[in-house]
This record gives structure tokens, sequence and C-alpha cells, in this order.
């Protein structure tokens, strides 16, 4: 029995397209075949043809932007205009690994020559990061381009030389379809070995892919019960992988009593911007705003309030997520400690519309109910008094951001959030929203459970490092090194008898 | 009900004295209590008292010498040459995590600085790493220093910032009690926070541990039930948290037909004394020795099969190793594929002794039974035709390490025997033995499962990186950023708007 792979559009929630069926098993196990075969191959070529085919997967996104944009728009009802910004940044990010390749850092190579030691004599060690073999990559709802078929994921594991079978998220399988054209456009561009780009539908195809004993890595951006469901798999595996999970991620953001009476209206709108974009349908939304009691606060919730009672309503990714919005946000407003400031328009028909919310409580109230994730345009507002913040804030699980906004001579109050956000986030930042990651070097996308449950990000150039194992090659002869452990290769940093050496100028 | 510790004597299995008792479950809450409150005060101090504290632990050992190997020979029945040459290892490698500290690569510091991306304008971004929180630290067996108390796992873990809490391995409680107390006066000598270090015994304790709230991840070296066993507990936990098990090895090694002619006895003389040395008891003793069949590969088993015919009997460090021993490896030699070739003398008496033993089977024949790690005195020796040993290897687990030994002119064999090992190992030697495994800048301890489940090592200084968890901020004032990410700090290798820089010469 195989199930058809529909495209709907969340405007109307009618199929507007079938676009093929559900992967079976028998295929699943030729693309993975595949992937597992193409892997040494795909090792040994090395560097080089990484880096090309990154640039190329670039390219062949670039050419078809128009037509990428424009299903994607239809798939999702994100705006053209974000998409085309999505498209920019997975660009970016697939060049960015290129350099990232070619730059050779990452590798983290380092000789340990023969010699003396108070051990005795020590052997040569040379030692480097691999590739860890075929990753299954699991494509998110929000992020039909960045975090799906082309995405961070995809490119980083390939980055590191890993064969990649991407699993389709439901909610956009034309966009992923033609996005998986261009990474096999290509492949086949730049001459990779066949199998290096797989791709499944269907949530069977999914879970048999993570059991496969082909598949060395794992990773997922989506509920906290889809990856409990995934971990459960790898667990009962004969060969347990790492699994690279971001799963549910609460966003805090502590507005202190400064701040709050020096803009309170830049506040508001900056917060309402941040949590109604793209739906509220980013993992960095400000899920729980600290805002001071009193009636300054009370300016900046007013504030923040109208705009809310004035947004349009938000067209949802898929009826899951939509429905969940009306269950969770419905169950949120049923408790007595919290009471609805602002509601904003739901249009009516058949589509995935959900109306904005902004909710209010008393920050020592603060319930387990409120400090879970609730993916759409709503957010908690937790007013407090200064001697309560630091308890409620000791109290809320660990995000992948903690937001702090307050005027420069709140010293004491920056360095004390400073330290409790540290204690439990991975990106901690200041005067700004969470929403909007930029790809860089120094990003960090990724904290303690439940936002992921990793010591690794998802977003920037470390995200290789999910998919490398170190292997150590002691007393080998030359022939059998990496030309990158070569005693005469200088054109990557290495640790050499311990002293890190960075590649000679023009070298 | 609290039951006794005893430390037992291996030579004759009777209780030589009692050092206390199985820690409650009171005594459990207030010891990692402690260790959470002198978290933040550890990691604020920063890395030079880290740096002072480790050398603190080298000279404290140091200090303790006679006694420590005098208590560990008389727990444990390893010689007292190998306990001495033990703690010069666990002596030096404090030291270096001193060192490694110092230099501060470990940190991955780097800075992106604001400015315009394609994306628009770009923050501020600041990334290192920070200490994950108090860890477990699972005491081994065989290894009464260098791998448990003050081993590998405490001091990479005190390097990274995080407060330790040691489960005492049962086989050697006074030693262990002994060490603690070298590392209890180190830190009251540099003035670290209380509650820096903790030890607890029992295995209830154990397992309370490794579920308890405030321990932020687990190192573990033992057996894969053992492992499987605290796996289940993690999984369990509403925060899992990384594990880090090293877990079953069988080191396989391949002697190639030239080497077989070239010095068989040599080779038997290597192999005998790798696969006896410290009972057999070392987690990369050789396994399975693949041998070719024929004349030139006889003479090489019968010298190691003299050899291991005059070896005395092996004193096993405790009851159920001794035990687990004779079970497994008289199942092997029930296997109708299996021949005895040499067996050892085994003591009469009470103690722990066992017999040495070597058995061979037809490559061809290997069966899962054989490619299980038996932990002692015993190896299997495969002969091997040459069209048959690339399908025997290819059905092997993954192990800590492999190991080639063959002559120079062997290229094409060496690189397939390279590309297979690489592939499912974390080590591969040339011409040498896997037992004996340096501490250093580019050593590798650690393989896919069932050799460890992590993509780190627990030997080296890399073994720091395990617990370290990475933050960013972004657009932080100065004053709240670690001195590390400074624009002005320079003496640590940074890397800075994509670019490594290493300190400044005499900086």
């Amino acid at each position: 029995m195989t199930s058809t792979v529909e495209s709907i559009d969340p405007r109307t929630g009618r199929t507007v397209e079938s676009v093929g069926t559900e992967t079976s098993s028998a295929d699943l196990e030729a693309i993975v075949g595949r992937a597992e075969a193409a892997a040494p191959a795909f090792e040994a070529a090395g560097r080089r043809l990484r880096a090309r085919l990154l640039r190329a997967v670039a390219d062949q996104l670039e050419s078809r932007r128009s037509a990428v944009i424009q299903v994607g728009a239809r798939e999702t009802a994100l705006t053209e205009a974000r998409l085309g910004g999505e498209l920019t940044r997975t660009v970016y990010q697939a060049r960015l690994f290129a350099d990232v390749v070619e730059e050779g850092g990452y590798l983290e190579a380092t000789i340990d020559h023969a010699g003396d030691t108070p051990m005795g004599s020590g052997p040569d060690l040379r030692r480097m990061l691999v590739p860890i073999g075929p990753v299954a990559v699991f494509g998110a709802s929000n992020f039909p381009l960045a975090f799906s078929v082309p995405g961070g994921d995809t490119v980083s594991a390939l980055a590191a030389g890993c064969p990649v079978v991407v699993k389709a998220h439901p909610s956009h399988p034309a966009t992923s379809l033609l996005t998986f054209e261009a990474l096999t456009a290509a492949a086949q561009e730049v001459g990779a070995p066949d199998g290096v780009l797989g791709m499944v539908f269907g949530q069977q195809a999914g879970a048999d892919l993570v059991a496969h004993p082909a598949i060395r890595a794992v990773s997922f951006t989506g509920s906290q019960s889809g990856g409990r469901a995934l971990l459960e798999i790898i667990n009962a595996r004969s060969q347990p992988i790492p699994f690279y999970g971001e799963l549910s991620s609460l966003n805090p953001v502590v507005i202190t009593a400064g701040a709050t009476a020096a803009r309170p209206q830049q506040l508001a709108e900056g917060l309402v911007a941040s949590v109604t974009g793209s739906g509220g349908q980013l993992c960095t939304k400000p899920g729980l705003i600290f805002v001071p009691s009193g009636a300054e606060g009370d300016v900046l919730v007013e504030h923040a309030a109208q705009l809310v009672n004035e947004a349009p309503a938000a067209t949802l990714l898929n009826q899951r997520i939509s429905e969940a919005y009306d269950e969770i946000s419905s169950d949120l407003e049923g408790l007595s400690s919290l009471t609805v400031v602002a509601r904003g328009c739901r249009a009516d028909g058949d589509g995935f519309d959900v109306a904005p919310k902004l909710l209010q409580v008393k920050a020592s109230d603060l319930q387990d109910e409120e400090l879970e994730e609730c993916f759409g345009p709503v957010a908690v507002i937790a007013r407090y008094e200064a001697e309560d913040l630091s308890r409620a804030l000791d109290g809320l699980p660990a995000s992948l951001t903690g937001t702090i906004h307050a005027e420069t001579d709140e010293t004491a109050t920056i360095q004390s959030l400073t330290s409790t956000f540290k204690g439990k986030s991975g990106r901690v930042l200041y005067d700004g929203w969470p929403t909007g990651v930029l790809v860089s070097w120094a990003q960090q996308h990724g904290g303690p459970w439940p936002s992921t449950n990793t010591l690794h990000t998802s977003v920037g150039t470390s995200a290789v490092r999910r998919f490398l194992r170190p292997v150590t090659w002691q007393n080998a002869p030359a022939a059998v090194l990496p030309e990158e452990l070569q005693d005469s290769f200088e054109s990557i940093p290495r640790r050499v008898d311990g002293t890190l050496v960075t590649p000679r100028q023009g070298g």
C-alpha cells in the first residue's frame, strides 16, 4: 500500500497537486544502499570536490530562485519576501561551508612527532577528523529552504564529506522536490559520486531511515515528542548513533525597569514583530517576556496589545500546527492566572488561519503550562516585581536563546541576567530580538535540553563538527596518511607538537 | 541499611580491610548539592585557578607515590612497576591539561564583528566553550589511577571547569580514598570552591548519581552491559545528558604474509606481551590476530604458543572479572571451530588467578562468539587465506584500535587495511601493539559503537571537549564578556572575522 504525497495550500487547506508517493521500504533500501556505497569515494575525493559541490549547490539554487519562491509561497503561505531572504541565506550558507572546507581548520589536524616523554619513548601520532558516514537529515516545516532539503544540516554534512539522505517534510513536498533537483544537478555538474544525495517521503520511511544500520547520524528539527520518538528508535539500534535534535525553546526575554521607562513603544514594536513574524513559527520566537509591574510596564504592554489587536490573521504551515496552536493557546487562556490582553484577527475560511494573541500573568504565578513552547503567533508577558525575577528565571527550562533589554547603566542587573541566561541557553542577546539567526563563524544555535540535546550548533560553521569523528594514525607510513597530515602540507591550520600553526602567508 | 565497602586482596580473594560504607542517598544528595553550588564559582575563577589546581593535583599525587603504589598493588594485584608507570602517566596527564587550559585553544574563541552581510547588517557575535556543569565520573577497575579517581576523565572535567563527583570502583576502594585525599588536598591548597570534588561508593549511589538533575554529563569505562544500563537511566531523565562510554573493543591485528615471513619470533613475542600484560585487562588488548595460513604462519603461532604455555597465572582484578574470564574463554574452547593452541599456568588457591590462553580458528569460520571482547589474558588467532581477509575484517565490530604489521613494500595491502581500519576504529597502528596509549595532543581513544558511543576521545588533550558547551554573546557590552572574548585579549588562539589568529609572540 503506497500513500500519495499531497501538496496543500495552507490558505484553503485543499490539495493543489499530488507530487508522488511515499517511499516504499524497497526504495528506501536502495537509496540508503547508494549512500553507503558513495561514502568511501566521496571521502576519498577530498576537500576540493566538496567545496566545488557546495558552490554548485549555491549556484543551482540561485538559478531556480523565482520558481522556488513561487512554489514555496504557495505551499507554506510564507511571504515571497521572507522566502527570498531565506533563499539568500541558504545560498550564502552553502558558499560559507565551501570556505570552511577550504580553510581546513575544522579538521583539527594535529601532529605529535615521535620523541621522549616522561613515560618513555612516544610514537608518531597524527590525528584529524574524518566523515562519520551517511547522515539522515529531517527537513523542518518552518524553514522550507534554510532548515530543509538544501539547508544547514545538508550542507554541513556535505562539507564534512558525508552522503545525505533527506526525509522531506510533508508540509512542502513540491518545494522539497524542486530544491532536491538543484542538489542533484550540482552533484552531477561536479561529478560527485552517485548516491551522495537521496530523499525519502513518508513517516514510515523516516523511521526506517533512522533505524538503518548504514546511517551514522541523524539531525532533526521539530517537536519534543517527535525528537523523543526518533531517540527511541536510535536507542533500540544495535549500534546507537549521534542524534542532533533541535526540539523546543521558550526564548525568554527580560526587559529591565530602565529599558521599560526609556523606550516602551520601541520595545513593544520590536516584541510584536518578533512574536508575529513568519506566523510566530520560528524556533527562536520569544515565548515569554518579563516586563516590570507598575505604570511604566503598563504603557509597554498596552502598546503591544494595540499592535496585536490590529494584527491580521496568520496562516500557519499545516493543519497539525494550526490545530495545536488553537488547542494550546486556548488551554493557556483557560488558566485562571492568565489574562488575554490582546487578540488579533482570525480570517474565515477553510485554511490554517489563526489569531495572534498576547497573554499576561504575574511572574510569581508562572506555572509549567506557561513554560511550554506554543508554536505560532502568541507570547506570554510575565509582569515582575524586582525581587521575584531571579526565582522565576531559575524555574524556566533551557532555551536556544535568552534576551536582555536594559539601559547601559544597569550594570549589576545586566551581569546577573547574563549569568542566568548563560547557564541555560546557547545564545545571550542584548537589546535585540532572538528571531533572525545569522549564519557565521561565531553563531551558536543550540542549548541544553529541551532546546537541543547536544554540545553542538545547527547554524553557523561549527555545525560541520556534528558529522565528523576523530581518527589517529600511529607510526603510519607517509603514503597512507591524508595529505593534510603530511609533514610538508602547510596550507591549513594544524597543531604540531602542541603548538597551533597557521598557514604560511600566501601559501 | 548500609553495606560496608571492603578492600579485597585478589591473590587470596579475602577482605583485608573495611574502608567505609556505601554512600546513602542523603549523603549523595549533599555531595551533588555541594558540586552544583560550586559550579558557578569554579567557572568564574577562570583558567588560572584551574591550571593551578591541576598542577597541585599532580604534586599531591607525586608526594603520595610510595603509599599509592603500595596500596594499589595490594588491592589490584597489578605489579608495582606497572602502577609506578601508571602514576607517572596520571601525574603527567594532570600537568598536560594545565598546559591545555593555559594555551586556551580548546575554548574555540570566535569573534565576528558587526558588519554588512548578504542578509543585511549582521550583529556582533562572540562564541566560546563554557563548562557543562557537574560531571559524574565512573572509575574503571583496570586503571586504578589513570582511569579512576585522579584519572583522565577527572582532570579533563576539571580542566573544562566542571565540578566532579567520582563513583569509586569497588575493586580498589582504599586506592580510591587515598587518591581522593590527594585531589582534595590540592583543591584546598589552591583555594578551589568547596564541593569541586566529591566521591561516592556503591552501585545504587552510582545509579542515583546518573539520574540526578544537577549532573550534566557522565563518563564511564566498563562493560557494554554496564554502559547500556547507565544509558537507560539517562534516557529516562527528563533532561537527557551526554554519556561518554568506553565499553568494549576487540582491537584486531593483521599480520601480513611479508611480516610473518620476515620476523615471526619478534611478532610472537610482541603479541604475547601485549595479550598477557596487566593480566590482559587493558581496553586495547589485541583480542583477534589475523595470521596467514601456511608454514610461515605456523612458525609464528608455534612460538607464541610456547610463550603462552610458559606464562605464569594471571591474578585478575576481582571475582567478577575472573569468573567471566573462565566462563567466556571456556565457552570459546567449546566451539568446534576453535582449537586451544596454548594454555599457561593456573595457580592454586582462593584468589582470582586464571590461566592465559591462546586459541586458533580459520578466518573463514569466524562466528559472533569469537568477536566479543574477553577481558583477560586470552587472544584468538585467525588463520587466513589472502582472499578471505577482507570479508572477515568487514564482519568485525568497531574497535578502539586496528593494527597492521607489514613489510614496507606491501603498499597495496597497507593501503587497503588502512582504509578498512579507519572506517571502524579510532586509532590505526603500524608495526606496533595497541596496548600503551600515550597521553598527548594527537591521541585518539574512542571509536564507533561498541568501542565508544561518541565522537570524542577519553585520552589526550581533546578529552576536555566532552565537558564543554558553546555559548554565543550577541551585541554584548564588553563588561559582561569573558576576558577571552574581549577585543584587546590576544594571548590565546582565536578566530576573528573568519581568520584564525595565534597569540602574539611573547604576548
